[in-house]
């Protein structure tokens, strides 16, 4: 296959994390981009010393981020930092004229106050002012022209994509509305802590971040956006003993009365064109999506609530997936490119 | 350690199962009980071939159900059959003069509408008429006396205890409640099917059962019992690549404002002095509760949501464990002997 | 992308197994090649409703198997039938003037007589004769032009390739060698059986096939082909509980003295060019060639013994990635073409 | 049951290790057994904080050791310590008069420059010299009566009591042995490392420790007190995605011709009366001796190799359940008490 002069040529910043590995796992499918630059904080050299998976396939070595290097040597760069760094990276990376998807929370929170309760000090409102949020199948258009792409949460693609259908069209009450998620460790990063630690979490499943995760202002910021008004609702998440994977479950109350039958075909409809977005017939399961860019999603009604499921791959559709899919967009490719 | 000369003489009916295997381990360490008759559907022989786990542990044989013989050999029978065969042979366990502790769902629910539009025609309400439903913690009275005990099912056990104190006293409405529970996938039995093939249910979570799981309805009775007031819930089981363990997540709304303080207090007084549930500080983990009859239960307040979190061993509290706690209830040995 | 007009035809029979779906999946992503036929036994239907994790990627139906629409729409076939329907299948489709891979065990056995001492009575000797084994890294020159293509066993591809340089170079004795392997479950099909029920297979390893697996003279005869004599080794596999990926460790005798640092210059030099076999200079993890049809060798000498190591993916290398690559090479495309 | 005024006080020293709690956990069912004391060099504070299972279970603390108070209050002592700390911390044991069941290597190589070559400069020697290797099976006699005793190694266990009947009659050859095991994580301590990441462990299997793992030595030592003269062998480790547990598959060249069916005979005459050791009619399975003190055997011959395979708990009969064991036969009480 003889490769396009004008391919894409994509830095990947933060290469040495699971996100980071995951975007090298894509973009070498890729037939329009080209790697041309990794970078880590930590984990530096030979890709294939850091990644073993990677011997034979990428000839590259991570290094520490040089900001000039990274102008002279691409297009867009995938940024694979932790919050708070990330919010530190960004602005030199966009003043050197580079487009930029982001994966920390720096750039997701629209309002500072929200973030900063749940984060850091934002140090960098003036991006943050402009920076779209990238959750294509709702903000495509938005997305499209974009300097700097808000690459969203695992947990609120997930939910958002279930959640999206009965909001907009105002099926469901905007308040009391529950996400139960139970994630992948993958979720949790490459850091090894006790509470992933193999013999702890091997045969084991358990809630965390009760009342406190991150995620569930996101999940509110996307929701009430969607609605058009504030939305409140309750985020728990849970983590088990698979490596990828988030099936999510909302619960939530109708306005008026709705069968199984009418709210599927409201997401159907919804969703029609939509390639990584599919409606199933039958409630999803995480390895039906394992390794994909997909999110299957199955509406129903049960006992008088709305109920929904949604399984996606949280380091796919919720991280690296749906940042090429951004990248996509914001260059001018085909948006499915390299994701199929 | 001499025998006692009274020792109880236990009987296995259904010995080949999960449970039948659960139910010989926590016997063979009970100081008061003795098996002296196990008795098997299909895969009779002998024990430690159908279970080589046993093998130098335990000298004897499954072999089909012979009531005459059961009645010579032992005092009580647990029996883990299946629905509809456990309610054709109980009444002749019964009237051969044994108690007994019935795992399976023919004796739990009391109104035979119900059963029957869940399972199967009911073919003996007489018994069912006095079985008692053998949940302890909440029903002990009752049990202790009782001829038939109803073992409760995997998920009413875990979802019971979480929601019991909020429903006694009356702190959360008796609609809308929310149960979410994943189980492990010993809790679908040892017959292999595409579902629970390894490579299928590994790295692998999902629901199952929507809308038409048949615990929902059990624990809606207990529920209703425990409130005094017909109570209605929305019961939603996932399966997660784990043995053994139940964690159930409930979501209430409070009658009026609490707090997690007060909530936590609630469930400290009201569990006070049960050995086997036990109200943590912090969330659970169905891996401190493996191999264990205990339950943990962490309650809090969350976005003006009553949340409570309960972790069960589904074959030990879920069923086996449970059994023989009742077992010792009806034969007056101390209510936790052979179970710490 | 535009596709080139003389597209490869691929026909997978049998695709409704793992292997099929590898399949699917490995050509879904090839750009030399269309699916244009897919046969199954039993569970015909819409491929997605057959494996949901196509949704949205493949429209095409499994049906059964009519040997003039295969010759009408296909030029090469990968046929995942099991041994005895396959060598009852594959001589009506060479009839048909198709390219056959094979994945069963009919035509790998040169010899009848030990085929049928481990399988069945051979009913197919005409096209044994002709076929050729399909490990392209060995045999490459001889795949090429082939019409009959036996692709190696899973345990067979990942030992051959550990002690092919010992054995080609008289290294190592050729009697006293060990294959020690532990596969994932999945090797095992997809057909539910009580060893490989989740709650048993979970948190369990085990040996089988003791002293009678069928792939050991399957080994012996590659190790035998490419010494230029008989070799004698025992083959012993293991199941353990993750779903893909198979670790091979073998040990034998030099046949003189040897360093750590020699064998691993005689690896090196061996599988240099060889983009699918990569000398590790660390042990290998099945992880690492997961998904991949990559193998990871690791050769050392430790207390007088050779030890080599070996990981592949069981469906990837050791089924479908080389099934693909065997088609490749004898459809004339780049041999790396769609699995890098 | 009322408990017996000649209870052993013991003490677990290193209590917050995995060999600590189940430690913890086998002497709260052990009939005979009191524990009176509990250290930990980190995590000290309540049990049931370090190890949330004991909630409710066992009210004692952690806390760290005193010479003076663990003198004081216990007969006996299980030092879970690791290596080095252990061999500075067991002379004041012994010197305040306690028995030592010792979980670490310092005193389990007999040879000080062997022990220094893999461990440490040895800083006991006199106690080193009058300790006993634990293993009741093989070494019975030299244990009763003992003041401190040597736990043996996990792998060594298992391969210990796989080789001990092919050795002690002559029956292979005393070079060439290998030893090739695969044990579960747990193995390797509850310290979180990057190896035993779960993202990383998971759906993985790796060897480690070529050539330089610490037990090959400690299991030639004691394949050499049984064969009465120097056994040479190679060891080699493998880790797995699982809890608890492990496999052993030995391979050893015959001295003279023997059957499958004479090395049975002869394993069942060496373990009869054994309770712990089962030689088993089928291949075993780390499920089936998991969370207990057993150790399955299966021998047999393969194309002229004697094969044994063992299956052993690594936290049980590896560690804890022997101390246990080895704690009985030094202090008077029946050896398989708490066991069973």
């Amino acid at each position: 296959m003889v490769q396009d002069l004008n391919m894409i040529r994509v830095a990947i910043i933060g290469g040495s994390s699971y996100t980071g590995a995951e975007s090298i796992e894509i973009l070498l499918r890729h037939p329009q981009a080209k790697l041309t630059y990794l970078t880590a904080q930590s984990d530096c050299g030979h890709a294939a010393d850091v990644f073993p998976q990677l011997r034979g396939r990428l000839d590259m070595m991570l290094e520490p981020l040089d900001i000039d290097k990274l102008a002279s040597l691409a297009d867009v760069a995938l940024c694979c930092l932790p919050h708070k760094i990330s919010m530190n990276t960004v602005p030199k990376m966009l003043a050197a004229g580079l487009k930029v998807v982001d994966f920390s929370a720096d750039y997701r929170i629209k309002d500072a106050a929200v973030y900063e309760k749940y984060y850091e000090p934002h140090t960098d409102k003036q991006n943050l002012a402009h920076a779209v949020y990238g959750l294509p199948e709702l903000f495509r258009e938005q997305i499209v022209g974009a300097k700097l792409v808000a690459n969203p949460g695992c947990f609120p693609t997930g939910a958002s994509l279930a959640l999206a259908p009965l909001l907009k069209h105002g099926i469901v009450k905007t308040g009391g509305i529950i996400v139960n998620s139970v994630t992948g460790v993958s979720g949790g990063g490459k850091n090894p802590t006790p509470n992933f630690h193999f013999p702890y979490m091997n045969e084991n499943i358990y809630p965390y971040g009760v009342g406190v995760h991150r995620h569930g202002p996101e999940i509110e910021q996307v929701a009430s956006m969607v609605a058009g008004k504030p939305v409140e609702l309750l985020f728990q998440p849970h983590v088990g003993p698979f490596d990828r994977g988030i099936l999510t479950t909302t619960y939530s109350d109708p306005t008026g009365s709705i069968t199984s039958e009418q709210v599927m075909k409201l997401y159907q409809d919804f969703y029609k064109g939509e390639r990584f977005v599919q409606v199933v017939s039958k409630p999803p399961a995480v390895k039906h999506v394992a390794k994909s860019n997909y999110c299957h999603i199955f509406p129903t009604v049960v006992k008088g609530k709305v109920v929904v499921f949604s399984a996606i791959d949280n380091l796919v559709k919720g991280a690296s997936g749906q940042a090429v899919q951004n990248m996509n967009l914001i260059c001018g490719l085909p948006e499915t490119m390299g994701l199929e």
